[in-house]
């Protein structure tokens, strides 16, 4: 039987040569990099090399990036480190409501510390709106987090646009700090306001296809636009357009799992979330995975060198994906933004079925692909993704997310094309469920989805009535 | 030139079965377990398959493990874990003063938010004394956590003695806390004592050569003894005799680095440090790293399968090297206990000499070893661990340790006991130190060692004066 991996924002394969260039350190080259004698320096020196694949891909400096043993722990590291290194200097922090599990769930670990936590909801479109996010920063606000390209729908966020008003507050701080500061004489009690808000996004997801040069993120993909150059004066020179802190992921470019990575720049100060023998400048200790940090410079580089060649690649494939369904399947939604989106991710509501039910139809067909319906998450909760785009229930239920990669074929899609469209007719004829497209009604309760009661008993007595 | 690799404490090389055992999961079955398609069942699958095999070894249910990271992010999720989720029944926690840096440092940032850290001075030996540990619980006190055996001197802490100790003190809570509640009819505000102090562990040297059975830790590796059977009494049966909370390693028994273990007892509650998608039943969110785990289980069963006999075989070539150097070589100190210790460790002082340098031309003869002397850490300070043993600086700088393994030969004990002569001559020759063995004298200040000063300058002016 076929196998079509169809879910590669879950997690792709380790690249070939990613993995030959990880062999070596498992067994021969096994040393400790904290050692000094030669097999301990050797590991240190592959190490280091992979630090400077991947900073230089990032265009920071060697000591601006942190591993960690996950893309989670990385988003961890900047979101509770930057707060609670932060806190004198306030305690509110922005995120967007689409946010990866890891930047809710840290920023609510945060509210019981006394941090108070501001969701921006996001555009029906799924994106930020920038000017919306300017008219909530206070002087409170150490702390936005908003993710380059969102895990689910693949949404690209103005990021650029966003870094430009944060840094214009930035500005305005410094210019009333500076003329108070003026006046009352207290340089002892000073507070550097200037740096506030920090900027966080989460680039795992975006890594692989966007430009993430952390001075000048935010480049469409699509139109190719470079950025303005940065303004010349003092104060930009300082602080920069761009972000402060920057999340990656190895295992969602062809890297190994368990390894992650932050970039965080010089300045910006972050306090640990793991303590111990003072590895990585004491910002996160534990023996240095070696193998994987050695794995993850390759992906990086592989993955930088064929980013604008595989992205205009899996586009089209993606693009004949989605002309394709529209075509032949009625009733189906578009989630997310149509054109600011990563070009790898098609992600669709097809209404009157359930997500579930046809992910394991296309199981058996050997059809890998994923849902943001409530049984395929450890919560047992919709995707609060696509809840936070506007849509009912009953469209998050039917939601299917198509993630290609490096190995899907037009072969692939055509098969898909194939086997699709017979499936769900299946499932429709079964299903109790007959909405009309664009009324967007809710016919059931919300809490018949969540918790995991039966939908199904639910909606059959809604039938009834 | 030959290698000897004499510092398995380190780091070990991943063993050819385990590598055979990952190799499948980083190219082919490389899904993300959290789905639940064909690729995804498989990842679980084998993520079940290896905590099935760990926790067969600790002898706990598979609900009472987590992966981490590291043993560091383990060591870290127990302290920090178990001190910020049970602080309302008390702000104290005893550690010993030769515990981990990831103990230690967990804990100075736990100073921060309001608890109470007392560490424990070991004796001469390096043993904990069980009674002065039982003489210092108090009511506040909330977690105990000694290791099982040291990093630095293998010396083998009473666990089982200290663990009784716990237990008795929970008892005396409990009945207390039941006359109280019967007086004062405030079952509301009842807290369980009995449950506290929590006991930790960390067992990352330990798991390959000691029984890790959590229930009854603490089984002398040389008198084989088995421990006495725990009481059968109500309580003793609630809490039992043995840990509440383990840490174990992959890197330091064959298995790969980037993954580290964590015990939990049943009904102990403890905080994430890393918050996210909800993995790992919400205790430690993020992606789990299938090869990694895969490898840890099986390096696990090897380590077990091979434990008595390596034991014994590791044992009589570290004894070997032991009278070796003793016999050739004058004025040299056993660091740690000499008897309760792990099979593979030799912790010694040479006197008159730098470890470092040692280490160097060790090197150049193609043999690693470990030191305790400052500049082989990141910190730069001398070894907490051999300070804590009473020894003064200039023993602690002429530290050297050998750490066996199962590359070891008999013939790599006679190259060494060959090649570590000739140069503790030479470096004596140039050694502006003449202690007297026994003495223990202080002949310099201790910030001559601290900080990266320049101990020759002072020693020369010392010299002089």
């Amino acid at each position: 039987m076929k196998k079509i991996y169809l879910d590669y924002a879950a997690s792709t394969p380790v690249a070939p040569a990613v993995l030959r260039a990880m062999m070596p350190y498992f067994s021969e080259e096994f040393g400790n990099p904290s050692n000094i004698y030669a097999l301990g320096l050797k590991a240190k020196k592959a190490v280091a090399e992979a630090v400077r694949k991947i900073t230089s891909v990032l265009n920071c400096a060697p000591d601006e990036f942190i591993f960690t043993g996950s893309a989670t722990e990385a988003d961890n590291l900047a979101i509770l480190g930057a707060a609670r290194a932060n806190r004198k200097a306030g305690n509110k922090i922005i995120i967007s409501n689409i946010e990866h599990k890891a930047v809710l769930s840290a920023c609510k670990a945060l509210k019981k510390e006394g941090f108070e936590i501001v969701e921006l909801p996001v555009q029906k479109n799924g994106l930020v709106n920038p000017e919306e996010l300017g008219n909530i920063l206070d002087e409170k606000t150490i702390l936005v987090s908003v993710m380059y390209a969102n895990n689910e729908i693949g949404t690209i966020q103005p990021i650029r646009e966003i870094s430009k008003i944060i840094n214009a507050t930035r500005k305005t701080r410094i210019s009333s700090e500076l003329s108070e500061k003026k006046h009352s004489g207290h340089s002892d009690v000073f507070v550097d306001w200037g740096r506030y808000p920090l900027f966080h996004t989460d680039a795992a997801q975006a890594l692989q296809f966007l430009d993430c040069d952390v001075n000048k993120l935010g480049v469409d993909p699509h139109t190719k636009r470079a950025p303005a150059p940065s303004a010349q004066d003092e104060i930009s020179a300082r602080y920069g357009v761009g972000v402060d802190l920057m999340t990656i992921s190895s295992h969602k470019l062809y890297g190994p799992k368990g390894i992650g990575g932050l970039y965080v720049r010089r300045g910006v100060a972050i306090e640990p979330i793991i303590y111990g023998g003072g590895q990585q400048r004491n910002l996160r200790s534990g023996t240095e995975n070696v193998p994987a940090i050695v794995g993850f410079g390759e992906a990086v580089v592989l993955a930088q060198k064929s980013r604008k060649t595989e992205s205009a690649r899996v586009k089209k494939l993606r693009d004949k994906l989605e002309k394709g369904i529209f075509k032949s399947i009625p009733k189906v939604v578009l989630n997310g933004h149509p054109t600011q989106r990563l070009p790898n991710f098609l992600n669709i509501s097809i209404l009157d079925i359930e997500g579930e039910a046809l992910l394991l139809y296309l199981d058996e067909k050997g059809i890998f692909v994923n849902t943001g319906s409530a049984c395929n998450s450890e919560s047992l909760e919709p995707s609060h993704v696509l809840t936070a785009l506007g849509n009912p229930y009953e469209y998050i239920h039917g939601s299917i997310r198509f993630t290609l990669g490096r190995g899907t074929t037009a072969g692939d899609i055509d098969y898909v094309l194939h086997e699709l469209p017979p499936i769900v007719a299946k499932l429709r004829k079964i299903s109790p469920l007959n909405l009309k497209l664009g009324k967007k009604e809710k016919i059931s309760l919300p809490k018949a989805f969540i918790g995991g009661q039966t939908p199904h008993f639910l909606r059959k007595n809604e039938k009834k009535r």
